[in-house]
């Protein structure tokens, strides 16, 4: 099906509708938004195997995972509505006057309000969770902003199939229709104009570096800037202490082939980088590793855009200086397919070429020998910001590394002891995002109920009589809302 | 006095103390923080007489007006220091482990780390509040960032008296000295270097919007960009509902005489623009403001650039189309004098020309007469991003102005009712932000403890060991910091 790219007419009315259903929306309570988002879901439940049928043709996904990633897309929606209706996220505090003292306090009161029309950009990789119905929509809906949705081109037509789910959910649920808008757009200055468009008030997008710096530049250029909030991927280092590798070489080297294959390796979180110390435990590692991505199959990449982008970087990489291949899976057949491949370089060359600091997105990862401790420190020291870092190490490790520790934590957004990166947890403890160039904000979170707040600004009311109050801060409290008085 | 400029070696140099005391101070525990902080409040509490005596010279304030403003300095301190040591600014979140799930739950953590240096740039028209030792430096010390501040040039020398009140606070709670430096800068490439400094991790600056914009335009253009909050000023709105100005044109004359003037308008919350609807009680509000504007003394500027440019703006504004000059204060005698001012001009002109929308900082206030109520909202809607907004109603006024009132919540960051914008109380629900130009990012705040979530940013720690997580994440909260724990 072809999809046809909105004209700049289009692009305009969209957020015209946008700006007027906001006026409408920002004002419904929280519990009607939660019921919206709710109905969201049920839609994509009911809609389940036409969505992921759509989904298998266009992302070249497998059933298990698009379903798997459906059910957290809907999760995300209910738990998300969940957070709004509860109404932590509005932060409300409550200062009363104080006309005794010298001078007299005022009555202050602060809540969070929406900022307005949200311009979602999808990510290839995840057709479901994080595009068009997924966090940063579910995100913008709960803080009371209109959304304007601009579809991946890889997967439109699943895409089209969830603005569906959100039209009807819209009209169920009693709706301004303006509040969600759906535009295609294969050409670059679709999205240049809805960033730059006068009436959107916030972007937020998942994909990569490129693209994202490019949509952050665009929102700070703007007369009016806006926070442009980009998760735009990480390479994941890993690092290996010697005891824990001496220990358990075998059980990390599976646990990791698996993660870095994970769904052709099409993951933000995908480990692109394992640090370790040269010797016979990480050799061992190698070899583990390498039988096991050797007998990996190859599998289609999400799109022809991406495969091309693969071949092409892991390309660059195995040909930088003193970096050798060291396994790959299973040939490459066929079209858009994406072959898992383990390379290996040492520390000294890895700190001096930036080239190999840089995402290969797919299944794709580099093993970093480092001649020693001090070695290992110096790469924690000079990598960019990461959406996660994770240390593999025995308990009587922590200690002695307590400078390599506090250097990772220095990087990452989220920190894993002796786990995977891949497999991100919607919870409201979960972060999902990290120093720059992770994300464009390390302040805020793409993942669980936090990334509301992305979405809203707060406003203090000063001298308000109660009966004129938004209903969060009114004395009696209506919505239940957690709430601190008096800094309590 | 004069005070050096700093070289670039000597920018450099304080940057890389600052990294370096910054791998120290992060780890100090929150309540060592609050300790270090409350000893600054105590070295300028002791210094108090010193410290007013020169910015009396520096500022041209009164005794009395920098008394209050080192009380609300050292207030600061304290208080977000007790805040800091309380640690709920942590947003400290717990989700628990669920081996049962399927697939299993890790347990994910969640606290806040400091960003790191951080560069503060003080305002002129507060030496103390929101200079070396204010708002933006108290929160950056709460958050565990080291502080590195570029003296205003307007108070050189009060700047210099308050780092010594800094370093010896460092020196006696035992904190690593590169946790603060102190440089001065007339010209215009020392922010530039500092802001742009590889070390930089965020930027705090009060003033202009000339100066702020500038900062975040370095800060956004740098290889790794970083968060600038810039605390721009505003002409803050007032909005007068035709039934109380009928009730109390003379009350809200003498209100607002009083807050135009105070300080010699030099308040970021100065109301600049006064709308109300054309008539015998605007024109009655007018004749008992003109009054007591004549009446006001002419009074010293904080220095001679504020000076010119309150003369400068001030003529532009009364030289444009349909601005009539009703009341100026007694005669200007002397440098530097600030002579209150008041102009008129009616909405359809303010509507079509932006320079009246402009702040002209100093003491001075345009009132708008509005042809009616539909064009009193038209005003509300053609204003930019402001600090504060004010309404003035009675409260059968309320449900029929819905619309107006919409509108200026849009636009503000804190909405007064029947109140002056003047006087920005310190306390946890005060919001002292605004959309764009008033602040770069209308999602945090420059005055209360919330202010210190600016410097610091989440992290989530995935399957740690309780013995190893942060204090306040571990099982036992030896802190007693307010947690969510499984989102409760």
């Amino acid at each position: 099906m072809q999809h046809k790219d909105a004209t700049p007419k289009e692009i305009d009315s969209a957020m015209q509708a946008a700006e007027k259903a906001f006026s409408i929306y920002k004002k419904i309570p929280l519990r009607k938004r939660a019921e919206f988002m709710k109905a969201i879901a049920a839609e994509l439940e009911e809609k389940s195997a036409e969505l992921v049928h759509q989904a298998m043709q266009e992302s070249h996904l497998g059933k298990e995972r698009l379903k798997g990633e459906l059910d957290r897309t809907i999760f995300q929606l209910t738990s998300y509505a969940a957070a709004c209706e509860e109404g932590s996220w509005l932060d409300a505090r409550i200062n009363k006057a104080d006309p005794n003292s010298q001078p007299p306090k005022p009555d202050i009161r602060k809540t969070l309000v929406p900022l307005g029309p949200v311009v979602v950009f999808g990510a290839s990789n995840f057709p479901f969770a994080y595009s068009t119905a997924g966090g940063d929509t579910a995100c913008a809906f709960a803080a009371g902003c209109p959304v304007v949705v601009k579809a991946h081109p890889a997967h439109a037509a699943t895409s089209e199939l969830v603005s569906k789910a959100i039209f009807t959910a819209i009209e169920k649920t009693g709706m301004p229709p303006g509040i969600f808008a759906h535009l295609h757009g294969e050409d670059f200055d679709i999205g240049k104009a809805l960033v730059q468009h006068e009436l959107t008030k916030a972007v937020g997008f998942t994909g990569s570096f490129a693209g994202g710096k490019q949509l952050f530049d665009w929102g700070n250029s703007r007369k009016v800037p806006i926070p442009v909030f980009a998760e735009m991927g990480s390479v994941n280092p890993v690092f290996l202490l010697p005891k824990k590798l001496a220990a358990e070489a075998k059980e990390i080297a599976e646990m990791y082939a698996a993660s870095i294959t994970l769904s052709v390796g099409q993951f933000c979180t995908n480990p692109g980088i394992i640090i370790g110390i040269a010797g016979k435990d990480l050799e061992l590692f190698k070899k583990y590793l390498q039988a096991k991505i050797e007998n990996t199959k190859p599998a289609t990449m999400l799109h022809p855009g991406i495969a091309k982008s693969f071949i092409e970087k892991r390309e660059k990489a195995l040909n930088e200086k003193s970096v050798s291949l060291i396994a790959t899976g299973e040939n490459e057949t066929g079209e858009n397919q994406g072959q898992a491949t383990l390379a290996a370089v040492d520390g000294k060359n890895f700190l001096e070429n930036n080239t190999l600091h840089q995402e290969v997105f797919g299944p794709y990862s580099l093993i970093v020998s480092c001649a020693d401790k001090k070695e290992m420190l110096a790469v924690a020291k000079s990598m960019e910001g990461q959406l996660t870092s994770t240390i593999m190490a025995a308990d009587d490790e922590i200690a002695e590394h307590e400078e390599l520790i506090e250097s990772i934590k220095n990087i990452c957004g989220r920190f894993i002891m002796n786990g995977v990166p891949t497999g991100v947890e919607v919870c409201l403890s979960q972060h999902h995002g990290g120093p720059y160039p992770a994300t464009t904000d390390s302040r805020f979170t793409a993942v669980g109920a936090d990334g509301i707040k992305r979405f809203a600004r707060p406003i203090a009311f000063q001298n308000w009589k109660n009966e004129f109050l938004p209903d969060e801060l009114k004395d009696e409290n209506p919505w239940g809302v957690g709430r601190r008085v008096g800094g309590v």
